[in-house]
């Protein structure tokens, strides 16, 4: 009961929920004119002009004269989002790399700063020291009075929700590493750190802003060092009870198959992985991106044991995506990663396994594409979860940053 | 653009919005004080007389004085849902049955006829005529002026939710039959035919009037000849873009299993469906639900060759949830036909396979039910997916089914 969403709509609720329709259709769209607000959320005309009002007096977004269009009448009006009016700090932490980015309103990237690191620095004390440094670095190079709103941390590995624990990250050697915690503590910024899985917030960015725009049932996968995994169902991100979900890297599709690093047997990751095509292709399985590009290079000179290293994890590929597609019924995968590079070579087999395993009525429905954000995406996708609150209730949180920046101005 | 929801709220919308969320909380819990109302809508005392007073005019709910209960004050008032205020008809085409209820508002079952049918009467028109037979039975016991207001049709195949389609139902042997279309014909009762599959109708009747009342990440299957499931996903039902999602009986689960009768290879179904049991246990392996529960019987007694074909079935049962509890992250999962029977032989597989192939963050997490609504799970389903218009929309559509009740009295 105390965990239900109360579900009536009282008049502060209608306002709120109108004041976050506008805005979200603002931040996703960026240049939107009256005309097309009408249209996307129904109000009148009158309705919008009072909550674009106070979206403009929050500094939140700004309004422009429109081009006259040919067309009798004054031309309607455009709105944008302000860049500067609310923004995020957004962190990654990969395997072989970190990120860190401030993200403004409407997605715009401020400034993004990445690290390769070795794989000898895995521990989550020098990971967070390494991470707080780039951070620092990146918030020197804002005001001190920014309106900042939030922070959102995509990680590789599996992710609690509710406080950022990550329950077990097999890349890095992570077991319950408290990473929500000792972040919220260490940057201390007095805005909510969300931390989630680095491919869940993948298929959130590349749903927002990348390959699948307006694709309410996707299926993202991305293969790097693991085979991570994420799920759109009916518009909204698949996260399971606590935030687990979407862990397809590790479905079990070979009983005869190989010892994971999850610690199961036969996951999907083993015949996908990177590892596994290094070892097929006769290179270092643990070389990382370099030798899988190097593989590519080899398949695409039309070097067999490269070509048939790849057709083998492109028929794996297929076999873990049938199962996907009868579950989900997706309208769009998209693959990243080593996945999205190897699609050209890939894409027959697939779409043969999808013949042979999967149900007609989804497998001729679905579009494989690949992923346009490229190594941004999760990075992207952090920010886009740490601007949920500002978008499920703009004046508030916009007043919540304005508060800081002027504590921030008088310190 | 056109397929998107309108994401702002009007006056009427808003109206409609908290009619339609009073009586939700009604349909499903039966007797709700005001009180109650209050807590779960977050509307005012005052919104809610209102709301049950428009209610109250159009026939949907009843208002009753509550009982004292030693408080100052006078006692909140009791609403109740009003079964003959509207009612469905809902129709369930299984693989050696049919059956029909007329279902109130409240979820009140008025009446239910069901039949065995042999297996040689599976194609669409002798289905059908034995079905409007049954439905014209069931629709004779009620007044000519009864309010209407949707007919719910659960099916056994794969169903295109637009226009109730069976793309693939092949324990009847149906391919691009159309049920929907046909039904709406020979129904010709002024109301949408709604038709879907049934395990995705039995998940959605255990999540609201069965076993997993309140849980909102819920996977359900349910083991007949063939395997079926059906995914509630934050609280809603996972359809997919056409409706095709949630047929986990077709996961590929064994690259070296046996052809299944979707025309794959090592489907799930096949390792853990009716007939594979029966051939391990040495019965009839077409004997149908008699011989499982021979098996069942044999097993309860002792007999090894018994014990040892549900302990494989079970073992293959776990290895298909550990992929599903990676994917869905699910609270709940519920066993419904011959698994929730067999749950006190295969619990204890299905936990070693989880602990041994499922990441712990999940599995530990998951509760392992039987199905409580037993047989009558998909046809509550189909009752209750045929109520949703007069759920989303109440005044409408209970103005709507009036209007068809005055034809019907002038008629």
């Amino acid at each position: 009961m105390s965990l239900r969403e109360q579900t009536g709509y009282r008049s502060e609720t209608v306002r709120r929920a109108n004041l976050s329709a506008i805005l979200r259709e603002v931040h996703l769209d960026q240049t939107l004119s009256r005309t097309d607000l009408v249209a996307r959320t129904g109000l009148t005309r009158s309705g919008i002009r009072a909550v674009i009002g106070e979206l403009v007096a929050a500094g939140l977004v700004h309004e422009e004269r429109g081009e006259p269009q040919g067309t009798p009448g004054r031309p309607s009006p455009y709105v944008r989002p302000n860049p500067d009016g609310a923004v995020v700090l957004a962190l990654e932490i990969a395997v072989d790399s970190l990120a860190v980015a401030t993200v403004g309103l409407g997605g715009h990237v401020h400034d993004l700063v990445w690290v390769d690191r070795p794989r000898t620095r895995f521990s989550l004390d020098e990971t967070l020291d390494d991470l707080l440094e780039l951070a620092r670095l990146v918030r020197a190079r804002r005001p001190a009075s920014d309106a900042l709103v939030g922070v959102g941390v995509a990680v590789v590995g599996v992710v609690r929700r509710s406080d950022g624990l990550v329950r077990l990250a097999p890349n890095v050697g992570w077991i319950d590493a408290p990473l929500g915690q000792t972040l919220t503590d260490a940057l201390d910024l007095d805005v909510p750190v969300s931390v989630a899985n680095e491919a869940d917030l993948g298929a959130l960015a590349e749903h927002r802003r990348g390959a699948a725009v307006g694709v309410d049932h996707l299926l993202f996968i991305s293969g790097e060092v693991g085979v991570g995994g994420g799920l759109i169902v009916d518009g909204r991100p698949l996260v399971g009870l606590a935030g687990y979900g979407g862990e397809v890297g590790h479905l079990p599709v070979n009983p005869a198959g190989a010892v994971c690093r999850c610690g199961s047997v036969g996951c999907w990751e083993t015949e996908v992985g990177e590892r596994k095509l290094l070892l097929l292709a006769g290179h270092p399985p643990n070389g990382g991106r370099g030798e899988v590009d190097a593989v590519l290079r080899e398949a695409a000179g039309g070097a067999p044991e490269a070509l048939n290293a790849i057709d083998n994890v492109g028929r794996w590929l297929g076999i873990g995506l049938a199962g996907l597609v009868n579950i989900l019924n997706p309208q769009v995968i998209v693959l990243g990663g080593q996945f999205g590079r190897m699609l050209p070579f890939v894409s027959g087999s697939i779409r043969s396994e999808l013949d042979r395993l999967a149900l007609d009525a989804s497998s001729e429905l679905v579009d494989i594409r690949p992923a346009m954000l490229g190594v941004d995406a999760p990075l992207l996708g952090a920010a886009e979860l740490a601007f949920e609150r500002l978008l499920d209730d703009p004046l508030t949180w916009a007043a919540a940053a304005a508060g800081n920046t002027e504590a921030a101005g008088t310190a």
